[in-house]
């Protein structure tokens, strides 16, 4: 498929032309990441009339089930889901993520329903990058709700804030005193709560969960402060509280409307500086991986004559030089001679 | 403090110049760093009488009260415990560390203990840099005893693990089917498992855990094959268990014992290779971030002319030349005119 045929299936909705387009995009070879952008490009400008919304939270929160369900909530009301699940734990050994997404049958095999588990990458900003390209991408191919799920607490949540319009924050009923165990941090990211698997005999803990939440998120507002953040009871299985999660998507929708193009702006440039950040540390992890000068540097910390420390920084002198003196070397050759580059 | 004052305070087991050494290496300041790795080339060589143990689990696991009641009991055999907390989502508001930090008040007044909730850092190689060089530290000064204790389940368990000799993983009974949760690649990882609040009401669930874990972990083995992991059942409340944890981990340091001089010096060399992507890619950010060329391509992206890929691309090949020419460059200038760098 070549790259004009590749626009142009995406634009037309085509699974096979959007899948292919994502794998592109999830490439670390320098000659598929030129092609990502190039097509990325084409597919200029980015929709703004879109629902971007992250489910987050700890392991056994039962995060698929519940996607799974409001995917189909979503599809009933008219329209078309895509579901990115960021895994940042499976580059450890390929991880459980297919696993995981095998749970999501009935979406997978819906028309209206695209589900794919994103890209795992070596860096967040490697993740949040190619998540926000799938998203794109899949915006253009007419999905106009994009799901993005993300597996355990801590960063990669954070950057995946930065995608997204609606951060959704999902508990489940556990053994512990949960906001303790969920950081503060990434409950003040949450627009919305979501105590999940409030059916049976978890029912009394998730009510309780949900009361101390809303005690504790009502001392701070979040991100949009004009938007009162609620915490919803859940429950996968039986369905409750699906259709109410839709609808404060929707009503926090609203509430972002007015602002919703300085937004999107905004999450242009988060995703350029995330972007950067990865495109530059790949690069570097790629030129110390193939580094000469590596060898016999690793020789002397495994002898145990050269701390880790000092080994570091004398590689990274080679390989990232200071940015002031480079920034003068580009302006000005005389000052600082080549091959100087501190 | 002089940093000769320093080393010679830390070789004297004094905390205030322990604290002031932690400091020292989580600070980001290019003379602070440079002060760091002379230092740490000071206490060279590194120590390898001593035991490197990870706690590590999902939030609500209660591993800060298990911890608590570890250190005491390793205190009684007769050690000197310190404990270093890793949290990679204290970047975000500050986090809530500290106030995990005040349960371990017993072990923090303790004078065989030192307690010390471990530098964040923007990337995880930053954090096991830093956690690496606040370990080695706390070793010199006397500690022979190191309990890292990590919250979160993904990429910072993996940067963790490199750094110990014995991972444990430590769960409690939950809503969700753990094993799913809990990603295979962290189990995988695990040297111990322990499955805690085995008290009370949550005993039948503790026990139920354990039985799938030792199945599931009985399809595979471990880090150490020789090693035959151990699930534990314990209590942090009733300190059930704790005895046979510090067992199992004293029994993994003697599988360890034959090739314990190899497990250290591959510490110490995933130590440079976390040491070397950390310290290039903190550069790089603060080359970014200070960085006049991003203004014009910043706006192109917030008008949305230019996607954030492209913008991305452009910049990074001005701050990261690929490796190939610039190593040319360094040996060949000819070939490789000023200001090229690609």
């Amino acid at each position: 498929m070549t790259d004009g045929a590749l626009v142009e299936g995406i634009r037309a909705g085509q699974r096979v032309a959007l899948s292919r387009a994502i794998t592109l995009v999830e490439s670390t070879r320098a000659d598929d990441r030129a092609r990502a952008a190039t097509l990325l490009d084409a597919l200029l400008p980015e929709r703004t009339d879109t629902t971007r919304l992250a489910i987050s939270g700890p392991p056994g929160a039962g995060k698929s089930t519940l996607i799974e369900a409001l995917g189909r909530h979503v599809i009933a009301a008219g329209h078309q889901v895509a579901v990115l699940a960021v895994d940042p734990t499976s580059t450890v050994s390929g991880g459980s993520i297919l696993g995981d997404k095998h749970r999501m049958t009935e979406l997978a095999f819906d028309d209206a329903a695209y589900v794919r588990p994103s890209p795992a990458g070596s860096t967040l900003g490697g993740i949040a990058r190619r998540t926000r390209e799938a998203m794109i991408l899949c915006e253009a191919a007419g999905f106009d709700v994009v799901i993005v799920e993300t597996v355990g607490v801590g960063q990669s949540e954070v950057a995946v804030a930065d995608l997204v319009d609606c951060f959704t924050l999902l508990l489940a009923p556990g053994g512990g005193d949960e906001i303790q165990g969920m950081k503060r941090g990434i409950v003040e990211l949450a627009d919305v709560v979501v105590v999940n698997k409030a059916d049976g005999e978890l029912e009394p803990a998730a009510k309780r969960i949900a009361t101390e939440y809303r005690s504790a998120m009502s001392l701070s507002h979040g991100r949009v402060p004009a938007w009162e953040r609620p915490v919803l009871l859940a429950s996968a299985t039986t369905g409750r509280g699906v259709p109410e999660l839709w609808d404060a998507v929707v009503a926090f929708e609203q509430v972002l409307e007015p602002t919703r193009a300085t937004l999107r702006a905004e999450q242009r440039v988060l995703g350029f500086r995330h972007a950067l950040v990865a495109e530059i540390t790949e690069r570097v992890e790629q030129a110390v991986a193939t580094a000469t000068e590596i060898a016999p540097l690793e020789a002397d910390v495994r002898r145990g004559t050269t701390s880790p420390s000092t080994a570091a920084a004398t590689l990274a002198d080679r390989f990232a030089p200071e940015p002031r003196s480079s920034v003068a070397f580009a302006h000005d050759v005389d000052e600082a001679p080549a091959g100087i580059d501190r």
